[in-house]
């Protein structure tokens, strides 16, 4: 990594590497991983000088306070993040596996082997964490990686990946299944996204438009979500204090993250009398509601929703309410202003409980829960590398399972066509 | 269907109806493809004087008699049509079914859901059964289906694709899960390929021009494979007698087939003993050898291979043989020439078996059996919607599970996050 290479070389490198890291027994990559984790706790210098250049870039840049906290680095949250490395490597080896193994009537043994995916691109904003993350999950699932982090975390993100490729080396295993594109030059990543010969798989993480632009420049697959319009439907038959419960924690207990709520729908049986305990929870918590025409006649001091309220995506104390007439009504709503993300719905009703999950289209469609668990760690895949809102592929919150395909694999004893 | 609608109309009416046909009960969907299967036995009339007018054309523009007979529909061809609609309808239907529910510590029971992936739209060549066989497999899987069928096929196609309509409508669901697009004209296709909002996957089933032509000019995910440059490799511990069988087998049984072996690989050691009984019998039975230099000392009549011989799909009778030194050169060349479709070994030696089937990058690595193998329903996936060598999705022959995607459904009792 001493001498700047273009992407193409980059990612010829990547490739080869990538066929070396997926033969690769689990023991070696829980020894790169261990080794990553040791050296953010027993390296740091460079990282935090790194982090401190981009600090004070940032503050001359006027960064907002919030964003400079988000790239902050200090030996806390690197210990954090080693712990994360940690976990990784204590989690099953997804590589190898093989499922639904069936004995043909010609005696043929076919199953599906779980194997990596090969090369993926990994596009993401300013937090420079997440390097460690993709490196660490890339790295247990056999994948190569190749990172391209927000130009404001450059230095930081770079050291980071430098030590990742050390550990490799390490535990004996190439560095370049670890690499940082070393320029924030952004038509090296435009051509970058034209390597579908190279690379397998392209995840961006961040805002709207990067990933749009991601998606628009890009000839490999790309797996993604836009944004997070999650709804919460109270059904006429909800137990009110569950709802109360729920509908609180989904909007205030953490409001900028993307499976927060954004609206809240509502039977209009039930409207009244969960109004009455919901909405002063939500004032006393300092959530601004926009309700509809319905809701302001139940609770007059709302504000009104205008129109482009409903499917918007308001990370912050901002949420819109909607009094429907129905199930289905809810569900139009949910099928028309959704994102597909994560949607909700509050009932005591066995058949309506089914059909929401039946026939809402989302990534997770959750019962009698806050939408806040929509969430890798939450659903226990130990890990997370993004949410997948796209439908092939993979899903809802990805762990390592999903940066691995599979093929088939078939056992016999001289089997042949008759 | 009585008037021209353009794509775009079309594939708007496939989404609505791709909502409806998603929350199908089976017995509907079931219903639907019984009553085709019934209405290609009794309402033949319409679909073979259609066949006629394609046959009459295709005789007035030359089309070689191979091409003639894979064009040419009779009664006794659409019983078997029929038939394996029948064989559809009797499969599980994958719709609805939850995989790995788990309870978190927190007492959230968390799954995955099949479901329909939308609206899939297939690009074919001139064989008119491919228009049953994907709008059967589409309706039991719950999506929506927009046909493209051969020119040369167009008006069977479209006679085929009209009682898929009826069926439909029959059982009380939307014939607009089934349209065939109702023109020859190319633009068309091109304009099709860019509604990626309402096409939620296409799959081009044909040769390398088709697939690259859709694959370019496509915005909406594409499954494909290009060709299947099939390798066997036979390991110096192979039992002679059954690598000649599955040998002959892998070129013989159906050369003309993506799965039909095209390169075979010997191990030097025992390529000798191998060839000695194994090049007659592939004398005898017509196929030309093009040998690697090690291979014409060892038979001097053979062809000498020219160098587009490694990695070509010859799709007949003619076989590239490469002596090689050992397993690592085997891979090596499979990995360089191969096409990621179907690659075997025939071996006694355990851990060059498992070696094989670890490290062989491709969408089938099978042991000791025939290439001619790798196919849906001798996978017994019961059907098959084509073969894909692509690493997200799906790999390797797709039936009816590959047709859907997984969502994550959530059962609580009123959790929140801490």
């Amino acid at each position: 990594m001493a001498k700047v290479q273009g992407v193409l070389e980059l990612a010829t490198a990547a490739k080869a590497a990538a066929r070396r890291i997926a033969g690769a027994s689990t023991g070696a990559k829980n020894a790169a991983l261990l080794a990553y984790a040791r050296r953010l706790e027993t390296e740091a210098g460079p990282v935090l000088e790194a982090n401190a250049r981009d600090l004070a870039e940032a503050k001359r840049h006027g960064l907002s306070p919030a964003k400079q906290d988000r790239l902050k680095l200090d030996p806390k949250r690197l210990d954090a993040i080693a712990q994360g490395l940690r976990e990784i490597a204590a989690l099953p080896d997804p590589v190898g596996e093989i499922t639904r193994m069936t004995v043909r009537p010609n005696g043929l043994r076919v199953g599906r082997m779980r194997v990596p995916l090969g090369v993926i691109a990994i596009i993401y904003e300013a937090r420079p964490n997440v390097t460690c993350d993709a490196a660490g999950l890339c790295i247990k699932s056999g994948n190569a990686v190749i990172l391209r982090g927000g130009s404001e975390a450059f230095h930081s993100s770079t050291a980071l990946a430098r030590l990742a490729a050390l550990s490799l080396e390490e535990a004996g295993l190439p560095a370049a299944a670890v690499t940082m594109v070393p320029t924030t030059d952004r038509k090296e990543v435009a051509r970058l996204l034209k390597l579908d010969t190279l690379i397998d798989l392209v995840i961006p993480r961040g805002g709207k438009e990067l990933i749009r632009a991601v998606v628009e420049g890009s000839t490999i697959p790309v797996i993604f979500h836009y944004d997070g319009v999650c709804h919460t439907f109270v059904d006429e038959s909800a137990d009110i204090p569950m709802a109360v419960r729920v509908c609180f924690n989904a909007k205030v207990q953490r409001p900028g993250v993307c499976n927060a709520m954004e609206t809240l729908l509502v039977h209009e049986k039930i409207a009244p009398a969960f109004f009455e305990k919901m909405l002063p929870a939500y004032r006393k918590a300092g959530v601004e509601i926009r309700g509809c025409a319905r809701t302001k006649k139940l609770a007059p001091w709302v504000k009104a929703a205008k129109p482009g309220d409903f499917g918007k995506e308001f990370l912050e104390l901002i949420l819109a309410v909607k009094v429907v007439g129905s199930l289905d009504e809810a569900m139009e709503h949910i099928a028309r202003f959704g994102s597909m993300h994560t949607d909700a719905i509050v009932t005591q009703d066995y058949a309506r409980a089914l059909r929401f999950v039946a026939e809402v289209d989302s990534s997770s469609v959750i019962v009698n829960a806050s939408t806040r668990f929509s969430d890798g760690f939450q659903y226990g895949l130990g890990a997370e590398m993004g949410i997948s809102t796209q439908k092939l592929h993979a899903r809802g919150p990805m762990g390592l399972e999903e940066l691995t395909c599979s093929k088939f694999v078939v056992f016999g004893d001289g089997q042949i066509r008759e």
